[in-house]
This record gives structure tokens, C-alpha cells and sequence, in this order.
């Protein structure tokens, strides 16, 4: 991780850090040393750091921390869970796991082509809420032939998300960046859904559409 | 312009455009000799257009246009205007022009530190929207200063804006990306309001808080 502020939500989650690179600053500003699990510290120069990682910007702080080990997805009652079949760019990855964090919803599912949970840009993207908001990678059609709970997806030609009646719980598929939602698992969308559109503009970006629907899910119902 | 879609997108606008570098296939998918003021065409190998350009992956068109003379920007009866305070990122701007685009929004007002309307990766991130979407550019607030029409401004500490009456008309100032909406403008906003939140992260990004604002706007009232 890097960046003082993603540093800081790693150091306060069930992550398990092996190591801190620090400057005196970040040091002297942020009492670390209290916190469990900090591994080793190691005391150096802003210059240092952006070459250590991936960000030119960072000179804060940079930790590496052990990847989760993978455990099978449990769905609870009254859960809403976002799927996401295919989002190959990162940064929409990495809004799509802050704005899961915002929304309250802790879980998401992607498919093996989805982009990778520890890649630095998800990761930095996600604004610390990668602590927060556990994803699970599984081929999507197997697993949705599986359930018996609603499974929406967003479609151009779908039911009017304004004033729709989400039920409690589900699962939210939201399609690839540039193609939508797959054949294969749009098979197993037991309910098509839109946002409506008043203007122009032939589509939302991923990121978008999995905020808006969010917002209409979590909202009092109409 | 770069890539088939802006490149279409801005041959169907009322830009004027003096240059279209396109290969054989992008002119035999596409009967651009009908359009408008297409200019003058030079067919091009796909391998050049990527150094012509600022995106390595353009394989199909690039256009050159002139940029639009600035008019005084006028506001409609039951108009509502995004208001930009200081977006700084290109691709949020572009994410911006898009979603207002989708929900029928025609006009932004930005601050001079804003990213630059015609900046490459604004114009590639707003697919195509530039062409639908008039964005002026000042400071903000002089501007809102003589304003009669309501101001709405995000803060987190704001109204929740599920159920809120939002009347017919008037401005929703976003702030910037990292510490908000400024102080200065702060005091010309009429009316605070916030997303709400039912999870743990911080904040959301500026495009994202756009579209959840423009989706509650424009939905029927509750």
C-alpha cells in the first residue's frame, strides 16, 4: 500500500502488515507504533519512496501486507451483493469497491477476467475501502445458476430503476466496460433493469451505474 | 478528437471540423463524405494515427476541430447548471460532461482552475458528450453571487438529499476532489446537501457524487 492515507486504513484493518517504509513526518504525525500487527518499521526518505512503488507522488508512507487468504463467499439474509462480469479497468474496479464501502455492501463477486483486487491502481482507487469490502473471484454463471435470489442486471432496454421494488436482498450484475453484460450470464438475470436516461449520452460509465443503482437501492422505498 | 466514437460524435456536432485522418476500413464502415463541414479527409495507415495522436490504442480516426468561440453563458427558466469548483482531474471533468449529457443537464459552469475543457483525455473520457454539453468557464463566486436561483452545494454534513425537494431550477456546485467546495464559495450556497451514507468510506469521488445528484434530481418526487 502506499500513500499515507490508504497506510493508515491497512494499519487499521484485519490486514496483517509485514513492514512499514516511513519518513520521520509520517512518523512524528501518526502514532503507529500502537497498532497491532505493524511489522517492521523502517525510517526513510520521502525521495525513496516513489521509487520503492508504483506512485511517483507518494512520500509518505508505503507497507506491504499480506494477501488475504481466499475463502468461499457465505451470502447472508438480506444482502445486497454486486457482481461484476468483467470490469477490466482498475480505476473503475477501485470506485467500484469505495462506493460498495459508502453504500454499506461488503461483499462483491467477479469474474476471473475482472481486474486483479491487489493491483496497486485498485487498491489506491479504492481509498482504503479495500479493507472494508471483500471480494471473491468465481466464474459468474455457475454461480448464479445456483440461487434463488433475485439477480438484477442493468440493461439499456430494462425496467426503470426509479420507483422499483428491490425486495431486501440480491445480487446487482453489472456488465463490462464496453460490452455490457455477457450472453452467458445474462441468462441468469431474473430481472432486467434501466436507469433511466434524459439527455444524450449512450451509456454510464461502470462506476457510475453501480453508484446509481446503489443510491436507489439503499434509499427509503418511493 | 481520437477513436471512431468521438471522431463520429464530433462529425454529427455543430463543431466545425477542418481535418479528418481516418484508415480505408474507418471510411468504408463510415459514410463521412455527407457530414457537414467534414473538412479535408487523408487516408492514413492505423499505425500512424497512434503517434499522430495522444492515445497509443487509436487504430481508426483522429479529427482536428476548432475550438468553439466563448459566449456569456445564459440561464434557462427550469434549468438546473453543474457548477465545478476547481475539478482538477481530466477524467473526472470528462466523467462529469458524461453524466450530465445522460441526464439532460446542457451547461457547466466551472472555476478557472478546473481541468481544461479541450484537454485530450477530457474530451476522450466524456465519450462523445463534449459535443452536447456547453461548459463555461469563471469564477465562481462573483458569479453565484448575483444569482437569485437556489444554490446547492455537497457537504457531508449537508440535508439528505433522499426526498428532498429540489424545485425546477438552479445550481449544484461540486467540489474539488480533495478538500471539497472552497470557502469562498461555501457562502454563496443556499442550500447544504449530502448523499447519504450507510457504510464506512470517507467520501465519495466528484463524478460519482454527480451522477447520485443528478439521478435524485431528475427522478419523479418522492
Amino acid at each position: 500500500m502506499e500513500g499515507a492515507k490508504s497506510v493508515l486504513e491497512l494499519l487499521n484493518s484485519d490486514f496483517e502488515t509485514e513492514c512499514v517504509f516511513a519518513t520521520d513526518e509520517f512518523l512524528s504525525a501518526n502514532d503507529i507504533l500502537n497498532k497491532k500487527q505493524v511489522g517492521e518499521i523502517v525510517r526513510t526518505k520521502a525521495s525513496l519512496l516513489s521509487t520503492l512503488g508504483e506512485f511517483k507522488t507518494n512520500n509518505t508512507a508505503l507497507a506491504i501486507a499480506k494477501m488475504k487468504s481466499i475463502k468461499p463467499v457465505t451470502i447472508d439474509r438480506n444482502e445486497f451483493i454486486v457482481v461484476l462480469d468483467d470490469i477490466r479497468d482498475p480505476g473503475n474496479l477501485g470506485t467500484i469497491i469505495r462506493i460498495c464501502d459508502w453504500y454499506g455492501i461488503q461483499k462483491i463477486i467477479a469474474s476471473p477476467e475482472t481486474a486483479e483486487f491487489y493491483n496497486p491502481k485498485v487498491l489506491h482507487a479504492s481509498m482504503g475501502s479495500f479493507t472494508r469490502v471483500a471480494l471473491f473471484y468465481t466464474e459468474l454463471a455457475p454461480f448464479l445458476s445456483k440461487t434463488k435470489l433475485p439477480v438484477f442486471g442493468t440493461f439499456l432496454s430494462g425496467e426503470n430503476i426509479h420507483g422499483l421494488d428491490w425486495g431486501t436482498e440480491g445480487f446487482i450484475v453489472i456488465g463490462n466496460e464496453a460490452r455490457g453484460v455477457s450472453r452467458e450470464v445474462e441468462k441468469y438475470v431474473s430481472k432486467k433493469i434501466s436507469i433511466p436516461k434524459f439527455g444524450e449520452a449512450e451509456s454510464l460509465n461502470a462506476a457510475i451505474a453501480t453508484a446509481v443503482i446503489c443510491d436507489n437501492i439503499k434509499r427509503n422505498p418511493d
